[in-house]
């Protein structure tokens, strides 16, 4: 039986900590699962902007059909005025303050002190592992990594990543807690940097950097290998489904066939080269040649109403 | 202007060599263009029952909404009895036999012996570049690489890769062609093993391999993050808009601040280990508990259904 998100937090609110795009961003998943939730962001008037581009946010999802009643879901969004108020009887903090390992360790301390000896601590960090910011804190069991995809409303996947000091209970309530919200949950089971999703990414940044980087192809060419192409399956079925319905005999079948050829490619690779200054230039020419850069804003509200359209037919397409 | 299929190959005809699936794909590619397509397969009864599997498929796209006239496609299929049959008066040919060298090069030694002087021939080959199988002959500069996704009716892109003694003529032939046909055209400027696509496949194939052996994620938690999240952006945008949108200031400015993560990713990785055979059973072990082999069949036929889905909905979606 799945208990509802309001069962899991035993009717308490949840906290955002930290107001920024990502912060407002968790702020609409868990409003629109019904939970109460309360907004701090350490800067002032930080956290009162973010309610405006919440509501907008809401009204825009409204008309693509993806919320029913968006004065219903705002509604369950507070602004609070100090961390306190904030935390103050909260079952879940998502803490999404600037990733840099100081700042995420003086937000662990603050945390640390007001927090209720139950509440467990999800941090938005997208690469930097917990034991890094909150180790030998007296809330390091209750603390782990909820890493969202922007935005978390959107696009469902997150990645738990416990530190070495995680309580398993812990795991358990935010793995529980986010697929009730209706995200779809990765366990990365022991910390590694770039966990798992900026990992996967990462590799494919450098091979496409190196091919540009070679003549071999434009940046547009590659990204139209994956937009006209190699992307569509990795959108509903992942890399390792693609490659187990692609032999005959199974993904074992697959890897005999054509282990030999990614290994190849794979040792033809010096990857001990960073990018160059003049790469960048080179990469940044070509964008800049489809896109200029007083665009990206236009560009970028086009992405979001793409992916509110995946958002919306994903369910049916997939069936 | 944009010029029709029948007008770039002048009302000639097109020849499919080699019947399989990847061959009967590419008949309904040209079929639905407009092209009469001469289907011969060197293996009895080959090309007949591809002709079977074809018209069964063009059913199905029909029902998806993807193709008015069924039959009118198909009437565009005949099966030539012998190779000189099929491209006796063909302006061009795809070969698209068993992917091993010396079958490559038998099969262009062929090519050879009977192509008119003026036919321009694309190899479906995936990996193998075509210096390796067509060097030295005299349609060497008409050949080149026109290595299509499966099936190719459905996912568009196509990778063009000459070799050194490719004419420009002969690839812009076979641009314009494939353009005409609503395939989405990536230049590969230098052969390359595994050109663009697999390359690109396999870094990221490799990454997920090695993170399944080392214990930091399952075969399925991968596919998750691809499939719920980073999988999204890349079918729609591909990975240099992606990061170019992602940075305030630009995709220069995104490498400024991602590249030493990648870098260090990249640098935490040993290349030179192939997939052993305990990962291989491993991997194999996980898929299995998710689909039994006895399966395999039926949730191909799932994926064929979502990539028609996906075809259908692609350009609404992305507008």
């Amino acid at each position: 039986m799945t208990r509802s998100p309001a069962e899991i937090t035993r009717g308490q609110a949840v906290a955002v900590v930290g107001a920024g795009l990502v912060g407002s961003g968790w702020a609409i998943v868990f409003a629109r699962g019904g939970l109460p939730v309360k907004v701090f962001d350490a800067q002032a008037g930080v956290a009162t902007s973010a309610l405006r581009l919440i509501e907008e946010q809401l009204g825009v999802m409204h008309s693509a059909g993806l919320i029913d009643d968006p004065g219903s879901v705002l509604r369950n969004i507070t602004v609070a005025a100090t961390l306190d108020e904030a935390v103050d009887g909260a079952a879940y903090v998502q803490e999404s303050v600037f990733e840099r390992t100081d700042i995420k360790r003086n937000a662990m301390e603050e945390l640390d002190r007001v927090c209720g000896s139950q509440t467990i601590i999800g941090s938005s960090s997208s690469g930097i592992p917990a034991s890094q910011f909150a180790s030998g804190l007296a809330i390091a069991p209750r603390v782990l990594i909820v890493h969202p995809v922007n935005p978390p409303y959107l696009v469902p996947v997150v990645e738990l990543v416990p530190s070495p000091e995680t309580a398993p209970e812990a795991i358990e309530f935010a793995r529980e807690l986010m697929e009730s919200l209706g995200q779809s949950v990765v366990h990365v089971r022991k910390e590694i940097e770039g966990f798992v999703l900026n990992r996967l990414q990462g590799v494919l940044l450098r091979e496409a950097w190196a091919l540009v980087e070679d003549g071999v192809a434009t940046c547009e060419d590659v990204d139209k290998t994956l937009r006209d192409g190699l992307g569509w399956r990795w959108s509903f079925m992942g890399p390792f489904e693609t490659i187990d319905l692609n032999a005959p005999g199974g993904i074992r079948d697959y890897a005999l066939r054509l282990g030999p050829l990614y290994h190849s490619i794979a040792r033809s690779r010096d990857q001990t080269r960073a990018w160059s200054p003049e790469l960048m230039d080179e990469v940044e020419r070509q964008r800049r040649e489809f896109l200029p850069l007083e665009r990206l804003g236009e560009r970028r509200a086009w992405r979001d109403r793409v992916l509110m359209n995946m958002a919306a037919n994903r369910k049916k397409e997939r069936t």
